[in-house]
């Protein structure tokens, strides 16, 4: 069975990666970070949602981007708008997603896996650079000259099997797939139970794609 | 003063990048990390280095890639050989430079930084995959496309001003800039102290730069 790295942050979409590897047959090592997210909670529902969908292993690394400030998930100082605005919103965290990435690169080389699972989307989302399929495109290029396994063999694949689909498109195949939404925390402001706020983009973009959807919505605000 | 952030090992090479970087009028933020690397007394090597040199502050990030394994710089298990022999040596580690930028790339971005320095080699090196060229180049690529400060300015610069110098053209140009390489640590097998063993890849490298360059060398064996 093939090994693959899933990038698992508690929320809705990278629950929904995780089963669509699982179907893809993959042997599926989830990674979560604590890097001082202010809405920790998702952190537990990871582990949880881990659980349920059958992760061979899962691993919480504790990275210090969150010290270094700049954004208004890690910083209390920095309030959380109930719209991101113009441009790229105060919620964007400086080059997480090349941090996260890494790290899975790391662990995935050790592991010998052939994929790498990253539930990025550039439809329904804040904007963040790092989310768009450019920059996979980009980060492939890099893993191929990065590692040893990249050198030697075929470097492992990136894969973002959720990146141009809408919200709704995602919701309805995670519920195909058996999801439990109830389980996944996506508010950036979700207190320590994971209730949420019902107003921040993240929770906007999740109320508008299960209303998309025609699904009921099963978050506890 | 523009401001950079300097990857700094505790090294020949990083020393040496630390000083060129602060000969171009850089305002200097040193970053090291405690990886798990079991020749530690690099990191105390880095942070007198960051004090003579006049770093303007020295980070040491602590990061879960030792515990991943697979590197005989971290697993007491895998003996540091000799030689490293043909192919890529047990002494690489899995992605590590990868991982080292993007945390570099994390900062730069808060510091609003204009370059990150990286001290890579491809001349007299282990043949690490992530000290090549072509590797620095990918990363370029991917910081523009990743991060806030690449889409809304121009990104920040990726400097490799070692990267095809020979170890005694390196160790010409720190003297010239007035590096005490007494106080840098290479080794991959040095003790606590930060003796060095004489015989390791780096010591070999590091003893021959030295011969060629016709300087004695200070190292302690």
């Amino acid at each position: 069975m093939p090994r693959a790295v899933v990038l698992l942050s508690g929320g809705l979409d990278s629950a929904t990666l995780l089963a669509i590897a699982r179907e893809e047959l993959f042997e599926c090592y989830a990674l979560s970070f604590d890097y001082g997210q202010l809405h920790r909670a998702e952190l537990k529902a990871a582990s949880v949602i881990a659980e349920v969908l059958r992760a061979k292993e899962h691993r919480v690394m504790e990275i210090p981007i969150g010290v270094l400030g700049g954004s208004a998930l890690t910083d209390v100082s920095m309030p959380v708008p109930d719209e991101g605005g113009e441009g790229i919103p105060v919620t964007y965290v400086p080059a997480r997603n090349t941090v996260f990435l890494s790290l899975a690169l790391a662990w995935a080389e050790v592991l010998q896996a052939e994929a790498i699972f990253i539930g990025v989307n550039a439809i329904d989302y804040s904007g963040y650079p790092d989310c768009r399929p450019e920059f996979i495109t980009a980060f492939q290029a890099l893993a191929r000259l990065a590692t040893k396994q990249g050198v030697e063999n075929n470097s492992v694949t990136i894969k973002a099997p959720l990146v141009d689909l809408t919200k709704a498109e995602i919701i309805t195949r995670g519920v195909e797939l058996g999801i439990d939404y109830s389980l996944t925390v996506s508010c950036y402001r979700a207190d320590e139970t994971g209730r949420a706020c019902g107003r921040c983009d993240a929770c906007r973009f999740r109320q508008e794609g299960f209303e998309q959807a025609r699904l009921s919505d099963p978050t506890r605000y």
